[in-house]
């Protein structure tokens, strides 16, 4: 037979345990935080019809879309993020929702990405979202909750930067640009990468008048916060946030097509691949599939750039010191395997969990090795001398000691 | 604008909160069986190489995969169980992975299924897998895990049924129908559904002699547990797994083509739409992708399977009772959302998750009805009489009832 090459597509990616107990951290911390908030849980599937999707990203999201015929000859694609489906759903189960609905998600989305960029195909979103509720408390809420996720993650010099893309929809209208809108946003967008002099120069080449342009570019950078950004801000002192975790940035962009005012996304310091996380109000998406228009406002955790942040800043526990096994039983041989499975039980029913070691005929080098290897900080053995003695060898890994006692003190030890 | 119909792909499913309530205590029950066993946490890509999966799942499995060619005209496959992905794995990190290496892996998989049979296209599957150990003993510690997970659950009358495939497998090779085994296997699967008789004829039309047919169906049906199969049962025996919870059925087959040996399958008293899990030995699917064959023992929890199950059977606690949130602090009107706020933090600061609601502007009635369909436990209200003095009103959802009083009398009630 043929070997087939073991491989994984590129952009795509296994987690061996070592990496999902750091995942598994991070989405328990942030799901304590957000289910504190009245967020629950909701799940959508992977695979939406095309027409749900499409269009909702701009260009660059139809292009970087997963999408197929499925076997039914349907045109199907893969979520891309999780809001248009949140959205889909909002206006699919209205009646059976409790309004304002507050969901949280976290699921994986996929995309086309140029995997060089550093980018993933497939990676994880923690999303939460608030559906029917116009009033700017609920952006508030929305940020002082992924203030909140950041702080429990164990961040600490963050600021969320905050704009209302209102400044550049009554700018664009003030100018009659109202369909150069979405193209003067991705200019602006980019500020931080390519700098204010070409984010110009990207303006004055999509066809606005140099003047104009420049003109934008000034008032943007004089602008003050909005009346309802002021509320805002307003609303998150009151939530007790300190002003040092928030900030008004009137350059903020956000590339998604589907935002209307609020936007903001997180700046860590010592971090400066990319922000965490962020989000805003997108009042008009969920009127695409229902009758009527239904205001929301939701925030995203780019999951893989957290796990990032803290590694970089050395925020993540030791997670090795908490494994789930304290005690491996290890198997001297077949004929003492009853005796080992004894003992086994005698340790499960004190509650500890313990695990027996799973081939009789391994060696007990290699148990222990496996056992340390695991992270398992005891080793139980019972040999003939033991057996003899109605004893056991209790070996701590960590400090690389044992000794031999009875089964009742081994319990002290453990 | 054109209203985009909301609506999902036939057995594709969104599972709103309630409904996720349930399965994540599902998941989390199952969670720590398997952890308190020694497996750890593993999750491989949704999109893998179709060369990976496609072949190993027999001709029903090629057919039903989601497979297509990607934006770079790869052909790809989305994930139809999680054992092969596992083997690519093992296959693929074999020096960095403790041996016997133990995942578990909880995460969807797709299958193009007929949806009229109350399948699914997108399901979940929880599976745990020991890779690298031949020992019996792992086949035997398999099985008790899957039975502590059921036990955990609340299933209290249920079997694991156990076949030992090598029976076939040597009738196959006895009468030199080596090339036939897998129909044989098919046909003999499908007792349960249609019969002995029907499964004699469709032995007979697959081309196997009247005869021979027969004698295979009596020689099954005398069979006694092979040797494996007796050491499983002692082994069983030895971790306290009473045998009331497990049997030999000489007829079991199972349909995947990949096990070797041992196969399992769980039977529950009261529940016969299916089996909610089942299992087994494949030592072979792991050198499809390696130099080297790697003996492999695994279950697979079918999850909607379970749920179901525990639905018709009563084995959910209320998990409304226990909601994250324990108050909803109303907001009486705009004037009076600073002092909310200020009761939203003061009860915070206990360590109770309270959450604010979201908009000044409904009506105290709405906010209440909200809190009462989220099956929060209390409502707080500050409105002008409660801010002169100093008090708070507390309604219990529950029983109805409510008392003005000081906001340290309150933490007493909550």
């Amino acid at each position: 037979m043929n070997k087939i090459e073991p491989r994984t597509l590129k952009g795509f990616r296994d987690f061996l345990p070592a990496q999902m107990r750091k995942r598994q951290y991070v989405i328990n911390t942030l799901k304590d935080v957000f289910e504190s908030y009245g967020f629950e849980q909701l799940e959508t599937p992977a695979l939406e019809y095309e027409e749900i999707l499409s269009g909702k990203y701009g260009e660059e999201g139809d292009k970087l879309m997963y999408r197929f015929k499925d076997n039914g000859d349907r045109f199907v694609a893969l979520r891309y993020d999780q809001t248009v489906p949140l959205a889909r759903v909002a206006a699919q189960y209205l009646n059976e929702l409790p309004l304002p609905f507050k969901r949280y998600q976290i699921s994986n989305v996929w995309r086309g990405e140029n995997t060089q960029a550093g980018r993933f195909r497939e990676f994880t979103q923690c999303d939460i979202d608030t559906i029917g509720s116009a009033s700017l408390l609920t952006d508030a809420q929305t940020i002082a909750c992924v203030i909140e996720g950041l702080k429990k993650l164990g961040f600490e010099k963050f600021k969320v930067i905050i704009n209302d893309r209102k400044i550049f929809s009554d700018l664009a209208a003030k100018f009659n640009l109202d369909s150069d809108l979405p193209k003067i946003i991705r200019a602006i967008d980019k500020i931080k990468k390519i700098g204010a002099e070409k984010v110009l120069d990207e303006l004055i080449n999509s066809g606005i008048k140099s003047d104009l342009a420049n003109y934008i570019m000034q008032t943007i950078k004089a602008q003050k916060p909005t009346a309802d950004l002021t509320k805002i801000f307003k609303y998150l002192e009151g939530l007790g946030i300190s002003d040092e975790n928030y900030e008004f940035a009137p350059f903020l962009a956000r590339g998604l097509d589907y935002y209307t005012s609020t936007i903001f996304e997180v700046e860590i310091e010592g971090y400066d691949v990319g922000s965490v996380a962020g989000g805003g109000r997108y009042d008009e998406l969920i009127g695409m599939f229902s009758n009527q228009s239904i205001p929301a406002v939701g925030a995203a955790f780019g999951f893989d750039r957290v796990i990032e942040a803290m590694e970089t800043l050395n925020l993540f526990p030791d997670l090795t010191k908490v494994p789930n096994v304290r005690v491996l039983v290890c198997v001297f041989n077949e004929e003492l395997l009853t005796k080992s499975i004894e003992l086994l039980n005698y340790i499960r029913k004190t509650g500890l969990n313990a695990e027996l070691y799973d081939n009789p005929a391994d060696k007990l080098e290699k148990q222990i090795k496996y056992a340390d290897k695991k992270g398992i900080m005891y080793a139980a053995i019972i040999g003939p001398d033991e057996l003899n003695t109605n004893t056991v060898t209790i070996k701590n890994l960590r400090i690389k000691d044992q000794q031999t006692i009875s089964w009742e003190d081994m319990l002290k030890v453990i």
